[in-house]
């Protein structure tokens, strides 16, 4: 019941049972998500969104989540256009957004940002990004929406697909999906696997890493798909990247090889990774993700201002 | 009294009875409009901004008018500065909005976009401008202004004045006033007339043209005079510009031959077509019309939230 | 007790009573400033913040000091790349934002641009800076902290470090301290002293103005040290930048010659003229200063509004 934690940088930094209390958390916010009557959980809290890059979608959803609970909200959409940093250290810019407000939500483009300004910070710190880093509320929001559709998090068989190399969505959501799991499947182009140190990690706590190319093959086993996108630029030559993603493109006709209860997750923004056609599909839960993004993330604000009042 | 409309795209989709339903709802909202006692009409409801190119004035309409009713905002003020759409459909991106707000307002370069948006949405959209298209609160407040100083809508002698062959908003005032009145005055430069097509449109409605060059000469018959700007790089050069332009100043001497009744309205904003010394005049509506876009939005957000409850 | 101050323009605009009285109601806004009971103070009212350049420090403490006090907000943080002033007059677009809040704050890169929109506002305008010239809540904020520190204004040893020339927030509290104290202690590099008009004005007061080098050897008599910023653009060479810049930066050995009541002052944001080791030590008063600017904020705002209604 109890949840000590006092900021939100990384998911490895969550034990299994502060997941599952968040979640829970999560649950019990579905309600108030819907709007209509107004919550006064955080009631005279301000959030400061504090943004080093921009990312519309998780500033919107933090934002909003914050409202739903009857807080209010000040944001640096682009601290980079802005006056906070000129030559200021983040260690000072923190310093003083905190006396505006009684939690921040941080994007940066650097590795071990957030955990520099919750080391300076005397209130609450939620990492939304930080670089190649961590980004801890989407492998949340991730947990959140299989949990929700599959009814649990054990033994389920879990594909990651895609940008298996560089996604940092895919690399968090590969170490939490294995602390309840035991297999993983991967299916990636050539050159853009999941990283020989990620697998080694995972093998070494006895996770059973499946790399495959061939999806269809794989996919009469699939409780979850989650989908990512390639991204062009990562291919040598147009015509390399062409000759691959065809694979990798879910639609209809590849689906009828598909267990009736698999859940298709992607993290969005999509290109065309997935067909239209899916989005209509019992399968499809990516925007379903995008609500379970503002639950979980009302989850956090609130337990998080209950554990820094304690 | 029942207010079936969903959406608010154009104008055009308003039956005359939905259109008076606003006005009579905005006549209601002066009181909260001027702040004081807060209101609690949409508390719990959050409003998203969504801004594909920037209107400043109008995003602030809009939120004040939500803030006005006790409800909140969240706001992409320049959406194409922002990450919402890395190669994002306009479909997904309002999937992924509307998990976040009970309301959108939209702003796109493209005509057809609000329409598409709305095609898709599960809440209530409100088109506030789709390129050359439709702005259709505007005429709102337009029409708001004229019936609440003349006191009625119907058998008004009203002109229009300005650049009516691009101006989106005296298209959209033209077809709306002249559905409640028989005629209608043009007066506009050579090659800044109103389309031909609109003519005929109005014309095949029954409703009375009067093309003419001679302001002075119509201005005691009127009794609404409707100013937009004419903008320098209209015209083949600045000589072509300097000779039009004096023809079109309102200015104190020209008003000495109005009627003491005449509403002079223009959108804002202005750049020296009506002269600051007119603003003082009782004849002056154009700062009017800005708070009567806040009561028309006002009245525009609680009767769509009206509606979509049912 | 009254208040009849309707505007915030400058500090000069303030009698010594208004002063006092504000940072009297100050002093009593700290307990709402911390969060947690949502106060009603200014519930149903707007504050608009137009910011003609950026300062996100100085929006956001306005912002959170109208959401402590229960009111809300719109902004637009950069009018420059906005449509409101599109060929628009300043006194247009301040027509037009009265209408869409109860209070304004304004930014403008323009000597004399808030007193002139105070002249043709109908609500309170509060001056956030504009150009060279004032920015008086930085003022008041500065006072609110030596007097908070202190226990007192009057008769303290106060000194003024760094670029005395440009610094306009120096210039400001040098006017503003010196209708307490009788006298001021300035510290500048050779060409960047204090504007010998400010020096004549102050003596002209009766006030003694000690202009000198040495800071080791004024520092034990000092109560407060006001440190700002040396831009290294103001020197003629990098060398003579590097020459000078080592006397003005104060760090703990320095301070062994202080009292031990002595307040550091800076308003932010600092590069390296004060060591970080120094904010530990109970003289660092600048990051006191960013809360004593929410709570300086919260005062204005509530006695604006306050003495806007009678």
């Amino acid at each position: 019941m109890t949840f000590s934690v006092k900021n939100i940088i990384s998911i490895a930094d969550l034990a299994d049972k502060d997941i599952l209390t968040i979640l829970d958390r999560a649950d019990k916010m579905e309600r108030l998500a819907r709007g209509g009557k107004q919550s006064r959980l955080l009631e005279g809290r301000i959030l400061a969104t504090l943004f080093y890059e921009p990312s519309t979608r998780t500033r919107l959803s933090f934002e909003s989540a914050m409202l739903r609970l009857g807080g209010s909200t000040v944001s640096v959409a682009q601290v980079g256009a802005s006056s906070v940093v000129k030559g200021e250290s983040l260690a000072d810019t923190i310093r003083t957004v905190e006396s505006y407000s009684d939690i921040i939500v941080l994007r940066h483009p650097q590795e071990g940002a957030a955990q520099w300004a919750a080391e300076v910070a005397s209130i609450p710190i939620i990492n939304a990004g930080d670089g190649a880093g961590r980004h801890p509320t989407q492998t949340l929001l991730d947990l959140a929406t299989i949990r929700k559709s599959q009814g649990k998090l054990e033994g389920l068989n879990v594909a990651v697909l895609g940008d298996l190399r560089f996604g940092r969505t895919v690399h968090s959501l590969s170490y939490a999906i294995t602390r309840f799991t035991d297999k993983l499947y991967c299916v990636a182009p050539e050159g853009l696997e999941l990283p020989p140190e990620i697998v080694m990690d995972l093998e070494g706590q006895n996770k059973e890493i499946v790399q495959t190319g061939d999806l269809q093959g794989i996919l009469p086993d699939l409780d979850v798909l989650y989908v990512t996108r390639i991204q062009k630029e990562r291919f040598p030559s147009p015509a390399d990247y062409e000759r691959v993603r065809g694979q990798y493109v879910i639609d209809l006709p590849l689906l009828e090889h598909a267990k009736p209860t698999l859940d298709i997750l992607h993290p969005l923004p999509r290109v065309d990774e997935i067909a239209p056609a899916v989005d209509k599909t019992p399968y499809a839960r990516y925007f379903s993700q995008v609500f379970n993004g503002l639950v979980v993330r009302m989850a956090v604000l609130d337990l998080l201002m209950e554990a820094h009042k304690t």
